[in-house]
């Protein structure tokens, strides 16, 4: 039997789900007993040249020729962004239908709401697309890992950040110049505010923090730094110390409170989220039963990104083929104590400018062992205009302490700038 | 409300089991609206001292107290091996209960026999821990990469022979050694054919290829070298060359034929496969939508492997909570021609003993040319008793024509010995 899929927005994402849903749709009837038929699909401009050729679908620019067209049971949402995503999912629930998304910053921001509606209307709602791309994360934290408390998520879920990152690691270049190329090649927009300060990141480790830590987590509980800071100097004295930059987003359950956390950081090259270049995305995750966990994958793209959307759909195929509704509707199970930032000690690389005379590093050391900050790695260098540069690296010290160091030499006359702080991950996982 | 389980057999995985489904059952009620209670345990001795203090379940000896008992409706089967546990699990279905199981051995011999018995009687039968331990794999493979063509399966799915690959690596020491080190220590058993000549893999890679390729395969189907024959002095090489030995479970589908095979492979250290070391297991997987993907973690003990049993414990909760039935007995859809060994072409390393005279190494050199094999590396040392130690790494060559090549090298008169051939992984995923 054909089942008729509307599917909004049809750009690269889209493209990719009308491809991947061709070339399988015998295969999909082979497993699930139902044909999957894109039948119409909710454009802006009918006339614009796409990757995809249409034979038998229609176009229109009315998403109600989707949503109010009751032959068609699946609807598949690839528009992005919150407006008028939100409107056309909640109508599309609303009239019936299943309904499959990769939109990040609606669940992240309307997501537990969607949900409800989906719950009374006993359809599907997945989105397992909308985290780690082509990489199984939604549905392994929701159905394999129920047995643990989990820990701790560490990451990489921003593509274009770590495309930034690793470029810059491999050609030394800036920042500014990277993020040029970047979004020359289509990699970064050209406003790539969402990227490269961490705000996407944020997004997505709210939505995976809810469902593994099994409890309410919003945006704003978040503390989130970006990329921006990072410099060819950092990235240099990274490799000097045996390490490289990444942005990570960071979710740590210390059984008292849950802390979030999107940080640049550096990353000893023994730990395996070091080796997670360009776009590819990689999610560590600790279970108290099952131990350490690592998944890695294609973030992003059109493909890998169809990948998951379209297994979803099997999914929902299966579920209508066999008279299931709904399966996972758990939302929170806990309400936890929600904090920004880490609870650990962590030990921390701090770059900075000093006059180029004596008795200068004898103040800064004075302020961290005051703070009780002990040092593990010291790098002084002439800088240009009888500046040193002098960058440390402290053993484990607890954010209050960095904090309260940093102020003190802010203070200190013969200091002219502390140019970045950025924390360093232990060698291994 | 309470769901009474029988657990059969009370072991290691056993022990796990029981303990992570009294940490966690308050939680999983919360979840599922099913307050799961295990009652029954089959035991062999009731006497012998155990790391679990049993309180309020009863221990039998007899499996009928717990496959005829009508109480229960879920059985968790941690015996092992293939009889009484298939007769248990055959029996615990058609007395209507659901099963989960981690026996490897018997869903590789067995397994569509259960599937096809679980799928009359609408009961699940799940085995998430059957390979990879905590790693979620089975559910991603038949949940979340559906929409994909999957094409490469390559992983460390034994752990044993991974910490014995390990610990060689390490120390420098010889196979016997370590592995009597690891008898030693509980990690390999008193009679370790079963891990150390890849039969274990092998049967593992039979159950996750009939997943991810969807087809029938047998564990006949499956070429398997073990790791007897790696020596210290080929893990001395391999470190010389920039790699790691690896004992690696191959899967490759060319869109002729599948090709399964167990074998040791040096592994260069930049593939992320060389890092993953001791009793850790990672499984590689391309699709042709997801692109590459990894997945990681404890591959087997007491708690990993529960987490994955609860895990499919709480599944089952949720579908009985939701009357839902066996949803995933979609067994091979397709039939492929399934054959040993590797279609591709691959690096081998060769490790050889030769007279110590001039001119050997050009014979060898003429054998390799006639072959067509080029040579990327070779180094040649001086041994006991004049004898030459000889080490070739060819490029890619076809698995015919290194045959032919071995067979000439063996007619040659001062050749000495072939010591050891290893193909040889190129440097990324």
């Amino acid at each position: 039997m054909d089942i008729k899929i509307g599917l909004l927005g049809c750009g690269t994402v889209g493209g990719g789900v009308v491809e991947l849903i061709r070339m399988r749709a015998d295969k999909i009837a082979a497993m699930t007993g139902l044909h999957p038929v894109i039948t119409d699909v909710l454009v802006r401009d009918p006339d614009k040249k796409r990757n995809v050729t249409f034979e038998h679908e229609l176009l229109t620019t009315n998403a109600n020729d989707i949503i109010q067209n009751d032959e068609i049971k699946v609807v598949i949402e690839t528009i992005g962004g919150i407006e008028p995503a939100k409107t056309m999912i909640l109508a599309a629930l609303r009239a019936g239908k299943h309904v499959i998304t990769a939109n990040k910053d609606l669940i992240a921001l309307h997501g537990p709401e969607i949900m409800e509606v989906a719950e009374q209307e006993k359809l599907d709602f997945l989105y397992e697309a909308a985290v780690g791309g082509a990489i199984p994360l939604i549905r392994p934290l929701k159905e394999s890992l129920t047995a643990n408390e989990i820990s701790d998520l560490k990451g990489i879920i921003n593509g274009t950040t770590n495309y930034i990152l690793t470029k810059m690691t491999e050609s030394g270049a800036n920042y500014e110049e990277v993020l040029r190329e970047a979004q020359e090649l289509g990699y970064a927009e050209s406003n790539p505010s969402s990227d490269v300060d961490g705000l996407d990141a944020a997004r997505k480790l709210t939505i995976l923090a809810s469902i593994a830590f099994g409890t309410k987590v919003s945006l704003d509980d978040v503390k989130v730094d970006g990329i921006r800071s990072i410099t060819a100097a950092d990235v240099a004295y990274a490799h000097e110390l045996g390490a490289v930059i990444k942005l990570l987003a960071v979710g740590k359950d210390d059984g008292h409170a849950l802390y979030l956390q999107v940080r640049p950081t550096m990353v000893p090259k023994a730990h395996p989220l070091a080796h997670v270049n360009d776009a590819f995305n990689a999610l560590f995750v600790h279970g108290d039963a099952a131990g350490d966990l690592m998944f890695f994958g294609r973030g992003a793209g059109s493909l890998p990104t169809a990948s998951a959307m379209v297994g979803d759909v099997i999914e929902t195929l299966r579920n209508m083929s066999m008279a299931i509704p709904s399966r996972f509707r758990t939302g929170p199970v806990t309400t936890k104590a929600v904090k920004k930032g880490s609870p650990e000690p962590l030990r921390y690389y701090l770059r900075m400018h000093a006059k180029d005379r004596p008795g200068v590093f004898a103040h800064i050391a004075t302020i961290f062992s005051n703070a009780e900050i002990s040092m593990e790695t010291v790098l002084q260098k002439r800088a240009h205009d009888n500046q040193a540069e002098i960058v440390i690296v402290t053993h484990e010290t607890p954010s209050g302490s960095i904090e309260s160091a940093i102020l003190q030499l802010n203070d200190l006359n013969d200091l002219l700038e502390i140019k970045n702080v950025i924390p360093m991950e232990k060698g291994d996982a």
